[in-house]
Order: C-alpha cells, then structure tokens, then sequence
C-alpha cells in the first residue's frame, strides 16, 4: 500500500513554516510545532485559544496518572495502566478587542505565517487580524522551552496597531483546568494538593509564604500584592502567578509560576477560577507602535507522592519563587539558542540536492534533541515523545533498539541516562518477573514508571525484546565507549536479573535437544504465541553468552568466586547455566536456503499475497477481525530482519539477502519502524533503488503526515529510524562489528550529503558525493575504523576515498 | 490431584436428603436442592429468609441481561455480554411468633430436615422451632415446580404448635428486589414496565383490568379488594397477587401472579414495597393442630422488547390472571408427580451393590430431566442449568457434545428442540461469521440468546467446536431418529451454513499440501492460537462430507440443481468445494506409532510432568501465570480423545489404544467433564479399573461436592456425561456406527446395573448383572443391534448374553 505524502509545510532547510492557515491541518501543526525539552513538552496549539477542534496539550516527562483495566482475573494480567496525562497550560492567554474575542477559529486574519526555527527552537505565529470594525492588528505570539534550564520556558506577544489607537484586553496566566483528551477528564487539584499539608509543623517562613500563595492561589504581584486592582508605576512592572496542581491518583506535584512583564502603562486584575489564574490586563495600543508582554514560566515537578519529596520540592519552589527578578526572557532564549548551536556543531546532517529531505532530516534531529537529551535520570521516551497521548506517553523497547544508537553517537549522557531509567526500575521488572513465574527481571513492554502498563496480555506476557532490548542496550553502550565503570555497577545486576528471568522463562522441547522461548510474540506483532521465534532466541542467546563473557572477564581480571557472589549474588552455577542455556539455545535457520525461519513452523503457515490486499482494508487492525491477522505469514514488521540489523556482523551477505528477499515481500510495514530498518539492509545488499524508495517517508512521516495520524502527536520513534536510516542506510554505518566500519552509498538523486557522529570522545564527519566518500575527525584524536572492507585511522585531515560501484 | 468426595447428605435410593442444618453447607445445599422445570429453575434457598450467605437465586431460561464488556477496539471482539438474570422470588415468606423471627441463622431449631423425592419432585424441609419463651413449632415448607405446566409453580408451609395456642404472622409474596448475585445489582422494574402502555387505544376491559392491577402494585384480593385491611369470611379464603417486572436493558417481561389459600381465621394487610408486593396474615394456631397455607403461583414471561410481544403477553396474563380461581395445589402437584413416573419408566438407571453411585446416577437423571425437556423452543441449557449464576447462564458447546445423547436415547423432543435453538439462531451465527470475516455462519461459542456472550477473543474467536458440534449434533440426530423433515428443513440450511464458514475460516499450508484451520483452540483449552488441531480438523472434514453427502443424497433423490438453488441457495460449485475442501483436510497423523498429534507440533512442545504439579497449585489458573498454561504438552480436557469418543467407529481399538495411553498422562482434567471420556474409553480399552477410577465421581460431583464449588451452581453438563460414563462406558453403547452396538461390562463393586434408551420409538432395557448382560425391548417393535462384534434383533423376550472376560 502506498503512502501519500500530504505536502503543507514550506520547504527550508532549517525551518518548518506555515504560510496561510487551513483548519483542517489545526491539529496536525499542533503536533508538527511541538516544542519539548525532554523535562516538558507542549503542542503547538493556539494560546489565545481555538474554539475548534484542538488538543491544547502540555505534559511533563514522568508526570502521569492511573486507569483501572478491566481485569480478566488470570494472574500476569496487569488490573491498571498509567498514562502520561495532560496537564498544566501556562501559555494560556485570551486577547479581546472593542469586545471581540481573538478566536482564529472564527475573527477574520491575513498574512498568517507560523514558523519553527530548527537552529534556535523558537516557534513564531503572526497575523493581521481585521476587527469588523475595521481596525487591523499584527500580533507575533513567540514561544520557547529552554534546554539549558529544563523548568523554564518563555512567550513573547508583540501587538502592532496598524490603523489605530485603542485600548486592548489580554488575560495571560496558568491554567490547570484542561482535561486529558483521551479521557476527557481532568486529573489536577489545585488548591488542596499542596505538599506542606502534612508538614505543617516544619514549615519555615518560605513555605509558610508558599502555603499561603497556594491558598491565595498564589498570586504575588510585584511584592505588593493587591487583590483587585494592580497600582501601576510608571517604569515596565512585572507580575507573578504560581500554581500548584496536584494528580489525583498518583500525587504527583507541578509548580506552574511565572513572571509576565507588561508596559508600564497596563493596568491588570486578577481572575481566579478553579485550578486557572490570570491576570487580565488593559494595555494602551498606539498606531504602527509595537507594545511587548513577555512571560517568563518555571515549572517545577516532584514525580514522588512521599513526605520528603514533598518537602524538598517545597524548598525548590521557594528557591525559584524568591528568584523570580531573575527570570529575564532575552538571557533565557541566548542561553538556550547557544545549546542548540553547539548541538547542531555535534549532529547536524545536511544533504544537498534534495530540499524536502534537507529539512526533514534536521526536524527529525531537532526532534530527537527535544524530546531527550539526558537532563535527568528517570524518564524515558514515550512513543510520541512529549507530543500527544496516544500511546498513553508509553516508552516501548524501541528506546534501546532505535533511539539509543543516536545518542550514543550523538549524546552519551542521554544514551546513559535511557539505561540509567532501566537500572532504576530494575525492582519493578523484578516483580514483574515474578508475576508472571518467572525469576529475575521482565522489562515491561510499555511503561512509564516502570510499571508494565500494557493490558493486552498477548503482548505484556509474551514480548522478550523488552527485556533483551535492555541487554543489547547495554552491551551497545559499553561497547561503544569502554564504560567499564557503569557495566560493573549498573550493567550488570541487569544483566544477571535479565538472563535469571532468560533461564526460567524458556524451556526445552520434548525431546530435551532444543532450548528457546515458547508462547512468545517478537518484534513481528503479527505472529502470537509462536514457539522459537529466532530473533528472541538469538537475542536471548547472545544476552546470556555476553553475561557469561562479562562474569567470566570479571574473575579473569581476579575478581574471586566469593567477591562475585558479594557483590552481584549470583553463583557460579548460575552463571554456567546461563553457558549452558546459550550453548543449548535452539536456532530455526535452514542451512540449504541461508534462511532464518522466523518462528518454529512458519515456513509453513499459509500464504498471503500482502500486494493482493485492497488498499481500503488497511490499516488491519480495523478492517481484519483480530484472529485473523496472525493466521498467515504476513508481517507486520522486520523481525529476523531486525536481528540481521542489530547483530550485522554475525551474518554474511548472502544469508542477508537470502533473508531480505524471502522477508520483505511477506512485510507489510504497518509499524512505521519498519521502512528504515528495510532501508538500512537494502543499502547494504546494494538494492540502492529500493533503499531510496523505503526511504521515502522516513524523514517526513510527520511533517507530510504519511499515516494521517500526525494530530495525535509525533511519531518520535521513527524519527530516531530516519536518522539510523541515513547514518547507517545510506552511510553504511556498522558499530555491532569489531570495527566501527562505513560503507557510504548515495542516492542518485542527491548531489552530497554529511553527517557527523560523536565516537569515544571524537567528532567525526562523514561528507558523501557522487563519487567520493570523505571522513575527518573534526573534534579529539586519531580513530581506527574500517570503510569498504579496509582499515583506516582517522584523523583531522581528510581521509578521500572512492564510492565503489 | 486427587478429587475428595465430601459426604454429606443421606445416601438413600431415590431421596436427596440433610439431616440436621450445617450452616457452612447452607449455600452449597441451595443448589442440591434447586428445582427447574426448563421454564423456570429456582435454588433451595430458605424462603423465610435466611441472614447468613445465601444465594436467593430464581433464572427463567432466556430471560437475560446485558453487562457491557470494556472492548479492546478489535474487530470481532464483542463489546457486550448477556447473562441470565436473577429475578423473581415467588417463594417470598416471612414468618414471625411473640416479636421472634423465623430465621435459620439466629433461631434455635432442632430435627431439620429437608428431603428432594426424586420420584416427584418435591422438595420438602421441616424442623422444630424452639422460641426464647419456650413455645416450640413444627413447621414444613414444601414445594416443587410443575413438569407438566411449566409456568406454575406450588408451595406449601404447615405450622403444627407443639405446647401452645397463638397467633403466628406469616407475609407471603412476590419479590422482585432480589439483586443478581454475580453485580449485586437489580435489574428490574416493576412500576413503569407495564407492556401495555403504548397500546393503550385497543386496550379492552380486560387488560384494562391487569395494567389498573399494574398500576396498584398488581393486588387483587378475592374480588373484593381492601387497600389496608382484607374482610374474611367464614370459609378458606384465597388472596391473589400480580406483579409485572420487566428487565432494564432487554426490556423482557416477567409476569409473577399467585393464589395463596389461607384458613378462614386467618386477617391480612398488604405490604407493598418498590418491587415487592405481599400479605401479612395473622393465624390463629391451636395446639397440636396443624395449619396449611399454600400458594400456587404462575409466572409468564415474554422474552422479546417488541410491542406485539408485549400484546400477546398481555393476553396471556389476562387468561391466567381471570382463570387464577383454577389454581389448585393438589392437582398441580398430582400432575407434575404423573409426567414424573413416566419419565423414571423411560430413563430410570438401576445399580445394585452401590448405593452411592444408585442414588448419584438418579440425581443426574433428575436434574437432566429438570433443566431441559424440550418445553419450548428458543432455550438451551447453560452450563449451571437454571440452578445458579456461575458462567452467566451461557450454553456451550457442551449442549450437542455432552447433552444431547441423554436426550435424544431420553426425550426426543427435548433433543430437536436443542437443534432447533441452533436453527433459530442460525440469523446471529451468520452475523457473528460476517464479524470473524468468514462467510456462513459462525456459532458462539458461549450464548443465551445465540449472539456470541464470551468476551475472551481468544476463546470466541479461535474455537470452532460450538459450530461443528451443531452439525455434529444433527448428524447424531438425523441418524439415530431417520427425521428426514428436520433434516430437509432445518438441518440442510445450517449444514450449509456452517461449512460455508468451514471453507472460508481454513487456509491451506504453503505449499498448498494441507488445508485446515490456522489459529485455533481446541476443546483442550491449555493450548491456545495452533494450527491444525486434529479435533478441529477432523469435526471439519466430516461436516464438510456429511454436508456434502446429504446434498449428493438429494440429488440422488430427483432433486434438480436449479430446485436445490431455489431451496437453499447454495451452487453446486459450492457443494463441491466443500468436497474438496474436506478432500484436502490434513489429519495430523503417524501411522509408525499410531498417533493422532493434537495439534501441528505439539509433540515437540516441552512436557510437564502433570503429576508432579504440587496441590496447592490448582486450579492452574489462579496459581500460574497466563500464559504459562499454554506452552507445554499438559493438557486441560479430551481433545484427541474426544474426538475418538464422539467417531467412535472411525478408529481401531490400536489407535484407541495408543492414543489413550498417550494424551491421559498429560490430561488434567480440569474440566469436569473430562474424567467421564477417560472413563468411557478406559471401559472399551478393557482397563476396567481405570474406568471405575475415572467414574468415581461422575455422577455425585455435586452431591459431594467434589470441586467445592457446588454452591455456586450445579455443574449440569457434567452431569450430562455422568449418564453417557454409565451408559457409553460400561454400558459400552455406541451410536456413530452402524448399527447401535453394546459392549457391556460391570465393574467390580457393583452386583448389577440397569438402563433404559429410547430408541426409534422402542424403549430397550439392558441388565447387566456379574455374569450376564440381558437386553428386551419394553416397548416398541424388533431393533437390530450388535452386542460384542454380533448382530441380535431385539424384541420383548429377554435375550441374555454371557459377559467376555
């Protein structure tokens, strides 16, 4: 089935711009103009409001709320799910004039221009809005998330009168009073929630001022508070909101507060409603005279519903409110821009000859960036990053499988950080493990808090590659940059509890000759409750083999049986059954055809023309009664394919091709991951056509809407494939290998293209032409690695070589 | 796992009977002692009321509600669930003495004893109560549900005052507040319910009458109705009551009147509550002399929310309501006790030297002949029967697999009725193929009204055994009776029906070599999503020859192509694919060991050694995980054997053998009906003491409880099988072949056996003593049957036949 792109957007090779404004994208552009700094992410929705179809969308990595699951009462089964919920909207502004209310759903504008600067991060909107009265107003409304402070955000709001003076009515404030839009329900308690309640004794005179505010919800007004109606100086004045909203179920705590500077000539009164503050202000407009409101926003979380959370998110919220002189818009936007300058130095990718991919690629890059860049442990990336609820903000295994190899080359600290959120829910997939027979730790297959939040038992009971995904993640991770340190204090316990569940969760066949995995669904999702499914017994194989290795390594570097047991509780035995377990692990490849049979019997199962399939019956889920799905041998998604990516160095060519041509035709690609790892493999067989041609849409998914689903939110995982898809497709890109190795292909439509990695401590630039590939190391020293079959040490001179045929 | 019989009541020939009260058996005792007529069932609840547990549970067959079931957004996935609904307790009774009430949880009582007369029917229960201030009373509640005129329903209550003269306050009446057991919520209403609000216009005088009765709570006293206080008259008074209930969501009615008889000195008030409506009578009791009050109820239903339905349930009311002044006890009672000995003269089962087994057996027939008689079409027999809320009311397949031989060798009406509820639902098997995406028809796996109730998409879309256990059960029927009308008529159209979807819901292999069914679950529910189930194969392959053979038969018979399309739409390209089709079925079997595989690679699966399972881990599904049920070679009930049973004639003793020998050591038989196929096919197999082992608790599961969870209802079907482990075991009868055959056995214990079968309107008698089986037509003309490998015509002498060693 073919997949249309939905051209919209201008093309720019550094910006995404809207030009001219149709409704019927209103939803899709909020979710393109997302702006997310991994600690917040907020949709690109309309701030003075939109009274038509939108998602007004704000989330905090971390911050979720809980649904029961109607439970089938069979043990393993989890009876309720988390979800990243909907919460605080602090660009909330309305703007009336001469009792007209600016509603871009209804007023009549011109010239609008909406544009999100990839350098900087800066998302832009301006118009002319003509009142029916006659008069005509420019309004810029500017917005940013700081990457350098996490907790703080800034919106710029310049008003130009081009045909009038007047006098103008803008509320701006903080409003927690949106519901979560899967639900329809809003999860916050603003004025009860506050977290000194049950510390009253301890307070200081700070919380006992924060206390206050939040029964007054909070508002302080240039520390002159007064309740009706603002005395106003002369020089600009500045005032504050702060808000406290707590979740219902989870007792999880946002501080929303923020500075708003205003010209001195604007007089301004509180509005208060339930879980919502403003002030509204009435600002004097002068003709062709621009007035400025600016709003700096903190926003402080505490992820934790316990006492001494409580307390130290107390004293940060007093540390930031009593610094609020401080919140200056400019210095805040410098700092941020000069993150992402030195970010683009590190990661930029830039392709000459084809405009649209240009700037896809970049969004893709500034969309990985947003949406995690290692500021704290604890948090991963949900499906849709911080851009919508589907997938309920879930983090699935695609995190180590397809996000992490770009941090690891583009941000370690990031790369470590995804593992790091493993290691600390290391208990939780310990009890997993153990609700489902098993011993040690099962990664769930969809989570936030660690939590297995999937309620499809077919999926939560019965995916490995959550599991297996954290192992090949951490030997990536440690392969990749020698991080003895974090293997022996992190990896490994994960690594143990990891091939503990390995050991008790497979089984041997009748006949005691073939050790594997029964009742598992792999990556394919299209094949359920199989039996020896390859890519989770390989991968199960080599998760064992590299704990034994790492064990073994351990004592040969003199580490005693008895400090091993000490320091990692785990026996020896233990680890020769996990040898054993490897040794003993059964592999369905036929020697005769280089085929890997994807799961015990499936060369078998019957056949499904997937090219035959009408274009209206897709996507299946909808148009295929369920059963139905997995009765044949179509897939939805590479899985000996994937495996053959993961570990390319263990398979030859021809075994590669084999594979690719018996798979690919029987895929269906329902899982937008699945072109670029398709793309990937079709590169390395030379299939340079059909490479191109899978590459297609993986830049643009969203920004051309491919799967007509860009309103729910972005696709982030497939934007860490678009990346893959170009650094290891067309770059050709190795790093499973003894070598990093390259072998750099081009599409023919493109004149050149580049990408820099960040490699052991070095940059490296890859620039690809016609005819020649060129690696520098730009930043650190020499590095050893393979291109085409060779040798090379890279160093800051330009190592030239010829594209092969 | 052993299975321990918890003795409890009286072993007794023909009397179900508990001497003295056991509170912890209280719940349990309610479902021993439940009656049912198929209309109508009701457990053997206290109807004064009993404070402690207690299931106060009253089903009509067909009278249902609906829970929505929280959907997985799947196709084919149903999105709600129907179940039998608890409803109207007609038996409702309060009875008070000096300010003392009546209830078995806190009074002093002493000789209780409550007895089930087979024979008849009647369920009686008396005891002496002793009050605080000495007085002491006998009282007895009686009751039955008549057999011969399903819709009524008698109860009787003496009081026998043993040291004293007093006045004794009795209500009596019908409660429709009763919540079901299972939600804990009411489903009816019983004021605005009324049918005959929207046709209003041709009301005449008489249900004019009913909905003024309606509209007053449905009180009529003796003609001469008195709000407060009733005027008696000399003579014996009756008092009558009506009330209308009608279920929220289905919209189907229940019309509860009675009649009760009271003495002449008795004075009454009514009380009237939301859903309840009664009399309180104050009786004048003598010493020693014993006073009766009894009560003749009718209770009319109409199933469908239709207005014309409501009409003529309207009319129906008015006949019995004007014609109540017929409702008589004695007569009621005496007709009920005749339909009762003709039965006991067809079906009864006679077994000397085991009189555990003898009173066992009877239950079984008894409860048989309660739940279903083929009253009317449009019913089926949930799992429970009518006797409790366990499984929601839903019939199985278990109905043509299980129940249906009782019938058709017991009451033949009752088993074309069976078929016909398939026929009549034939409309909602079609619409549930159309939602699985097959053609034809696709019949639930679980039902009341035939739309598809079981919410687990893994049970109801995977299992076909409901839809070729109907062409089973009409394959068995049409055999066994020679009712070619049904065939031609009813039996053609869902023959056709089903292979349809036979066609369309199997695939063949990839090399095109093997067709059968992809993603199935057999009847061993432990092994979930295979491919070629033999059961399921093989039930497809012959009900695809047997549609294919019946057609062939017709044109055989003159029947033209064009007469065939005309009368049941169906092309004889059609009728040849499902030879082809039915050609093509791939048996999994191994000629070198003789083995059927239950499934296409389940004899490579890991086994389990079932008995080193420990105890305390069953049942498996609430101490394993979910999944872990399914990734072995332990199996939960029969599947190759069942099959084996089921086409007895189509294998070798060898085969028989070999299989048995396989499958039973992997069985756990954790369906209850599984012990009975071991035990029949361990009496051919000669393995008499297996068989006996295996009988041990077929027919007094319930009475002793054997799975301790009788209270929640009667395991019906089970009981169903306990018959056939009698008669198909060491009865040795088989009907698949072609002629009836016998091989009789005795095991050891016993001194001798009986059984009676209905066969093609003769009646045979089998006595099988220790050394002799003797085989007599009682009535009815000559039958040819093969008793050990030879031919014998039957008639009314004795022919004995010595036992084989």
């Amino acid at each position: 089935m073919a997949k249309i792109a939905d051209l919209y957007y201008k093309a720019d090779p550094f910006q995404i711009i809207e030009e001219g404004f149709d409704p019927n994208y209103a939803k899709v552009s909020e979710s393109i103009f997302s702006l997310g700094n991994e600690y917040m992410g907020v949709r690109g929705y309309f701030e003075e409001g939109y009274s038509s179809d939108s998602l007004v969308g704000s989330y905090f990595n971390g911050i979720y709320e809980r649904a029961e699951v109607s439970s089938q009462n069979y043990k393993g089964i989890i009876d309720y799910t988390e979800f990243m919920v909907n919460s605080v909207d602090y660009f909330y502004t309305k703007v009336s004039l001469d009792g007209e209310q600016l509603d871009l759903a209804k007023v009549k504008i011109n010239q609008f221009r909406r544009y999100l600067d990839l350098k900087t991060g800066v998302l832009k909107r301006s118009f002319i809005w003509e009142l029916q009265n006659g008069k005509q107003i420019e309004i810029m409304f500017e917005r940013f998330l700081s990457m350098s402070d996490a907790c703080m955000a800034g919106q710029r709001i310049r008003f130009l009168p081009l045909n009038f003076d007047g006098k103008l009515n803008v509320s701006l404030g903080l409003d927690f009073t949106r519901p979560h839009y899967m639900t329809g329900k809003n999860y916050f308690t603003c004025v009860e929630g506050s977290a000194e309640e049950d510390s009253a004794a301890e307070k200081n005179s700070l919380t006992e001022e924060i206390s206050k505010a939040e029964e007054n919800s909070m508002v302080e007004e240039n520390s002159q508070a007064e309740e009706k109606s603002l005395a106003l100086e002369d020089s600009a004045k500045d005032d504050s909101l702060f808000l406290i909203g707590t979740t219902k179920n989870t007792g999880q705590k946002i501080a929303s507060m923020c500075k708003i500077d205003v010209p001195n000539s604007a007089t301004g009164n509180i509005e208060k409603e339930e879980n919502k503050i403003a002030i509204a202000y009435q600002i004097e407009l002068k003709k062709q005279r621009e007035t400025v409101i600016t709003k700096v926003i903190c926003n402080l979380v505490c992820k934790k519903k316990d006492e001494s959370e409580y307390k130290k998110f107390n004293v940060r919220c007093e540390e930031k409110w009593n610094n609020r002189a401080n919140f200056h818009y400019d210095q805040l936007l410098a700092e941020s821009i000069m993150w992402w300058k030195e970010k683009w130095k590190e990661s930029d990718i830039v392709i000459e000859g084809d405009e649209l991919n240009q700037q896809g690629i970049r969004y893709c890059i500034f969309q990985m960036h947003q949406t995690y860049h290692g500021t704290e442990a604890g948090t991963n990336i949900g499906a849709k990053g911080l851009t919508g609820e589907a997938y309920s903000g879930n983090a699935f295994w695609d995190t180590e499988t397809y996000c992490l190899p770009f941090y690891i080359f583009n941000n370690l600290k990031a790369a470590k950080n995804l593992l790091m959120f493993r290691y600390e829910t290391l208990e939780e997939a310990k009890l997993r493990a153990k609700e489902l027979d098993c011993k040690g730790a099962f990664y769930p297959i969809a989570t936030i808090s660690g939590r297995e939040c999937c309620s499809l038992w077919q999926h939560s009971s019965l995916q490995l590659q959550a599991s297996t995904g954290v192992a090949y993640g951490i030997w990536s991770y440690v392969k990749l940059t020698n991080d003895v340190e974090f293997l022996h204090q992190y990896g490994i316990p994960m690594l143990i509890e990891i091939s503990r569940m390995l050991v008790t969760r497979g089984d041997y066949n009748a006949d005691g000759t073939k050790y594997g995995y029964y009742g598992v669904m792999g990556p394919d999702e299209f094949q359920m409750m199989v039996n020896h499914n390859c890519y989770t017994n390989v991968l199960g194989k080599l998760t064992l083999k590299f704990t034994y290795d790492v064990m073994k390594q351990l004592k040969e570097e003199g580490l005693s049986e008895q400090e091993i047991v000490n320091r990692y509780q785990v026996s020896s035995e233990e680890i020769e059954d996990f040898k054993k377990k490897a040794d003993d692990m059964w592999i369905p490849y036929h020697a005769d055809t280089l085929l890997f049979e994807q799961h015990q019997g499936y060369f078998d199962l019957p056949h499904v023309d997937v090219d035959a399939i009408p274009i209206e019956e897709f996507p299946l889920y909808h148009h295929w009664t369920y059963d139905r799905i997995y009765r044949n041998d179509m897939i939805k998604q590479p899985d000996v394919l994937m495996m053959m990516l993961l570990f390319n160095s263990n398979f030859t060519i021809d075994q590669l091709k084999a594979n690719y041509e018996f798979y690919e035709p029987r895929c269906i690609h329902e899982s937008s991951l699945s072109p670029s790892v398709h793309s990937i493999l079709a590169s390395q067989l030379k299939k340079h056509k059909e490479a191109y041609q899978f590459f297609g849409f993986a830049t643009r998914m969203d920004l051309d809407n491919y799967n007509r689903n860009t309103d729910e939110g972005l696709h982030t995982t497939s934007i860490a494939a678009a990346w893959m898809n170009i650094v290891y497709g067309f770059g050709g890109m190795r790093a499973d290998g003894e070598l990093l190795s390259f072998t750099p292909s081009i599409p023919e439509t493109w004149t050149s293209y580049s990408f820099r990695i960040g490699y052991r401590g070095n940059v490296i630039l890859v620039e690809v032409s016609k005819k020649e590939a060129t690696f520098q190391v730009l930043e650190g020293s020499d590095v050893l690695v393979k291109i085409y079959e060779n040798e090379y040490t890279l160093d800051q001179s330009k190592l030239k070589l010829e594209i092969p045929c």
